[in-house]
């Protein structure tokens, strides 16, 4: 790879194509996480959406991020979690990124993306929102309150997690999760999907000592 | 990988040993994306930080997000950022994980982790932030504004674009950023890095068409 980079500039981003740029910006941050939202509305209809942008919020109590994009349009799941005041997040497997991928497309109210989709929904005894049973690494979470972002008006919905299911083969001792033992997929820009291979865990960094790896 | 799950209730997380619910929590939501973000402060001093946080909160205009922890102890990045108004983001490069990793020690003010962890600084003619030499894929980013997140007195630290440098061989027609291609590392817990393999790219899902893939 050279070392020689292309400079856009900020006009140059807005100049571009919409799409054209709506995958550029998309695909700058990096990789992002690949989760199903399942949330159902008041008439019992489930709904299942693809988000690359949940984010870790602190874990002490365990609090989890969403960017819910402006609500100019209806928003199912943003609609559903407000109504219900649950959602689960259910990581996406490699084996099943084009089933995931179409839960994307703009569906009625009246069709679940469960049935559509091929994925099948799986209730908890603590809230009301679907899992998919066939995720393997998922957690139930209690809404906790939607923050504006004024300057775009996207929304970040904050959750705590009220349960976490793992396989037990991919929970260590010192609590991290194998998440690629688990397959679970990366996405990148709005359509892209990757699966993993672990280079290293290192120990907490300490001014002036070399860090080490885990093994 | 079995079906069965271990469930792990919400009273459990509160309960487990402070290092091993943040490893769980930390993992829990997926792959992250790796970024070094380079400050300086008022007096010229150079600052570096790893975070895994970053995400993209919109295209037009670009927006991107960083979620800062509690401020009550000293963050150098995000004094910076109120500071002097810019900060950059860098695309952390899987052959310098450890180096990356190692800004993460907590390393006094007057003390650069660009020379303490072997980081080169470089600079535009459009802002004061540094960025580094050494990733391929960088932007610059104007702070915007810092939306307060009450639950846990974290914080959206909202930036704009105003440059992205990249490599031209990394840059599709279509915007799509090739960011395997460049090298760019993904990030799962605390500690975790990983490469990635591409599985696909898939067309915008429309209801009742089967995704194609973009070849």
């Amino acid at each position: 790879m050279s070392a020689h980079r292309k400079r856009i500039k900020l006009e140059d981003i807005l100049a571009l194509e919409r799409f054209t740029r709506a995958n550029l910006i998309n695909s700058f941050t990096g990789f992002k996480s690949a989760n199903l939202v399942g949330t159902v509305n008041e008439a019992g209809e489930t709904n299942l959406a693809l988000f690359s942008s949940a984010v870790h919020l602190g874990a002490n109590p365990p609090f989890v991020g969403l960017i819910q994009r402006p609500v100019s349009v209806p928003r199912h799941t943003y609609n559903n979690i407000l109504d219900t005041g649950y959602f689960t997040l259910n990581h996406v497997h490699k084996d099943w990124i084009k089933a995931a991928h179409q839960t994307s497309a703009k569906f009625e109210e009246t069709e679940s993306e469960f049935e559509t989709c091929g994925f099948t929904p799986e209730y908890s005894n603590l809230h009301p929102a679907p899992y998919v049973k066939e995720s393997l690494v998922r957690a139930g979470l209690e809404f906790i309150e939607a923050v504006p972002i004024r300057v775009n008006k996207t929304i970040l919905i904050v959750g705590r997690i009220i349960e976490i299911e793992v396989p037990e083969e991919i929970l260590s001792k010192d609590g991290f999760l194998d998440l690629e033992a688990a397959g679970t997929a990366t996405i990148s820009g709005l359509d892209s999907y990757h699966e993993t291979q672990q280079l290293g865990r290192f120990q907490y960094a300490r001014p002036g000592e070399e860090v080490e790896e885990i093994l």
